[in-house]
């Protein structure tokens, strides 16, 4: 098991009398992850509307606030039971024994154009053996054929500009290697977190964009920009891409600071609590059903 | 009331032993929109899956079809009570108080891309008083700057393509119009059905593509391309673009006819059953509470 | 006369042993816009190749840079005499009657994908009374559909994203409005200079995009983001968009600084020697034959 | 020597009083390529005017025609002394011993958008040797990456496009591989000609667009699809991509039919003339000085 803290602080300056912001912040509750404890704190005197997406599961936190100062701050501790299986035993699911809530997981969305790189994703993952080896091997090409730049895409960046720019961040890598699965239908779903253990060097801790993909009726996490080992990956939300995942929606004149986030991992193995590491087992958090 | 009967025939050769098939062509059913009657006929014999999608209440059939032909007909007769409110008392719902499920309607997609529009929507209709009237100059702008044209765009194009080429189809039409309410952060969502009426110069009927708009918290219908009373469409699915309305997804190696479709309306004015007509109204079809 | 005094400084940190550089700086000579004097200066000592290029006239300068620093100073006076035309007598020259070296400002180019903008430059601009008024009618346009701002478009932004984003630079402007006039078969193309006059609120003087269009055979001068009187306008370069006309192409490993730029305009109205000023005239300062 | 007959036949019908041609159909002339006869034949009475593009040296061909059929056609025999060359003793030439001419095929272009794949250029083909093996090699990769499928692309398709979709026809396919090329600061140019000994399961003759690129000051022919023995292609047009060969541009209302040609080989070893066939010399037919 893996024990997770975590805490997010968002900062912004309200100008106008009144403005509107939905936020997913919260650590995501699956059968897999479960919260141990958490907080939530809000500057202003504000009674936030809390409700759960029907099909994601994303709790999503809503508030209208007042001109001036405003501080959003969380904090969580998370344990994480990962489904551990064998990757040569992950077979990619039948379209008819897909799940019907996977095939929105099949089309494209705003990010993801799925639709326009059917013939580039079957001239270079046509041919290979399907299964969990084909989605690695998706996931493979697109962290070695994408340069790791922040100030190159931005949040207009699409999968098809990525395939172009060849430059991006960890959103853009999990965008195309959604869409490249899409493109061979395969089910792929773009989720939202915080990461463990990721190189200092790339600066400080952020939220993580990741993917998962549908082996064997269940959704499976890959890191498509490689940087962490998907045991260290912190579930907030998921959705078809960045649109649906937005740590924060605001609408209204808002200038924001950046998001400070620390994370830190428990490490007590008398009780089964490691430190996350690279393994080299395929890992799922999601609920059996979806 | 409007009574309508319409059929569709879709027929398709399988080229290989079993390819997998998605249909979307029930008519809805909605506490304005009931089916009287309907058939579905396979030609095949194959035990379809029917599923209602939870968000949008789409009506979905799947199906594995083997080699040789494939034929779906369905055919129902509606009746839609539409909810009939006067356009100058319909105002844009604050976002304080849309329906959490409203959100992802405010968001980009693949096809309506709303986060490249803001400047130009802000300033073509920014300065305008919210409401009724500004939605319909949004249609009204839609339909004077695009020009019918079918082989221009195909099926991968979108709203800021349309933009741009300026020419599409009623598909096309309803993508810009979406997208630019979207960036006024108006809901907006994609509706596929058939139309009653539309000038059959324009060649014979087909499904349809128009636009819902959310006003002092309803769906209200607007036909982007201006082609079709509002009063003639019969709702099959509606989702935030086209590539969650498909009539037809398929997967595997399969050749498609065009396909056949036809539509009556009743008109028995001694029980209240009228022709649809352009009326002055602003009329919705939706659930209440969605 | 115009009599306008400018210079230009171009400081670089040279990284490598040979970075290899093309500059566009010196203010072109035709025969409306004579160089009184000029003086070139290269922190370095290399020996450069000067060269024109045979179509445009632009006047270019390559040379190799060692390592360190490198600044480029270049100072020039210059007598612009423009042709003033009636911009009632100005017709869009036949296509029969055009010199074969306006063909190329007719076709599309990197950054004025005029043939995306066939049907929308017809709707808007294709029922207009052909001649200088349309021209002039697509400029204002131009200006005001697409916002001033610096940091949303790029070095490869290109007219149709102009188009959809609504917001750029000069270099935007230029790019938008050439490509709506070539969509209409008007020859148009791009120009580089340094502006005199621009609200000095835009920020310091900078070098300025600008249009030169066809009419009656000859190239006439507007200002697509209207900032400019067009009798402030000093040609340095023309060419078929940006990717022609660029101050400085660099091949090699250079960080760059700011350009430094001053302008200053005589007046010694004995001599015939005016301010420019906005006028009711359409100008001209290039060569009879093109 | 290469001996190669060929015609063309470009029939229209004009549909308004007068619609103005370019045509650019006659066989270029060139140091190594000699019209040894050529005939053109015009349906209508009407004298057209010749001229030759300064840059370039494409002939061009204008006219006004008048309502009605119009039909061109055009044969001639050209004699093709190809300048052999050992590839691995050409070199990638130094950007500081470019000829000035060079350097606009080393700038982005309508179809050819190489400020965009600066990126992908330097990881797939960065770090190789520089010289005729590595432009061989992205000639390969783009041979290998893209599916030849007419219907899929279409004029204003470019080489990002290309890059996405992967599939397209000869025109694509020499798009990308100049964009690739100019990435990399490597001169390349597009080439309008016809092409003897395609495959005829392609499809019957047609105009063929290909690539030149600067190696050791010269132009190497490269057949970007590589559906063509380089030896047997006939030169018509050179430009920066399609935008500036296209083999007619028309302006009026026009209806057109497809080409008709013809190409023809003569073999007669006793006077040196053979048929073009694959070889491993790098072969160039331009000028000495471009």
């Amino acid at each position: 098991m893996v024990r997770l803290q975590f805490s997010v602080q968002l900062a912004y300056d309200v100008l106008d009398d009144a403005s509107d912001f939905v936020f997913n912040i919260q650590a995501a509750k699956t059968q897999c992850q479960t919260v141990v404890d958490e907080h939530l704190a809000i500057s202003q005197t504000i009674d936030p509307i809390f409700f759960t997406e029907p099909v994601s599961g994303n709790r999503m936190l809503r508030l209208q606030a007042r001109r001036g100062s405003l501080v959003i701050r969380y904090q969580a501790t998370v344990d994480i039971r990962h489904r551990l299986s064998q990757p040569e035993q992950l077979y990619e699911t039948p379209i008819a024994d897909l799940p019907s809530e996977a095939f929105a997981y099949l089309y494209p969305s705003r990010y993801c154009e799925s639709d326009r790189l059917i013939h580039m994703a079957c001239r270079e993952f046509g041919t290979m053996e399907p299964g969990y080896g084909r989605v690695l091997a998706i996931q493979k090409w697109v962290q070695q054929h994408v340069s790791f730049h922040s100030g190159i895409s931005c949040g207009t960046t699409s999968a098809t500009e990525t395939l172009v720019e060849r430059a991006g961040v960890c959103r853009d890598y999990a965008h195309l290697m959604i869409a490249l699965c899409r493109a061979l239908n395969i089910p792929a779903r773009f989720a939202s977190g915080i990461d463990y253990g990721a190189d200092p060097t790339l600066g400080p801790p952020d939220f993580h964009a990741y993917v998962e993909v549908m082996l064997s009726g269940r959704w499976y996490l890959f890191d498509a920009s490689g940087v962490t080992a998907p045991m260290g990956l912190i579930r907030i939300g998921t959705g078809r891409d960045a649109s649906d995942t937005a740590f924060a929606t605001i609408f209204g004149n808002v200038s924001s600071y950046a998001p400070l986030i620390e994370i830190d991992a428990f490490d007590d193995s008398q009780r089964g609590i490691v430190i996350p590491v690279h393994c080299e087992h395929a890992l799922s958090t999601a609920d059996c059903d979806a």
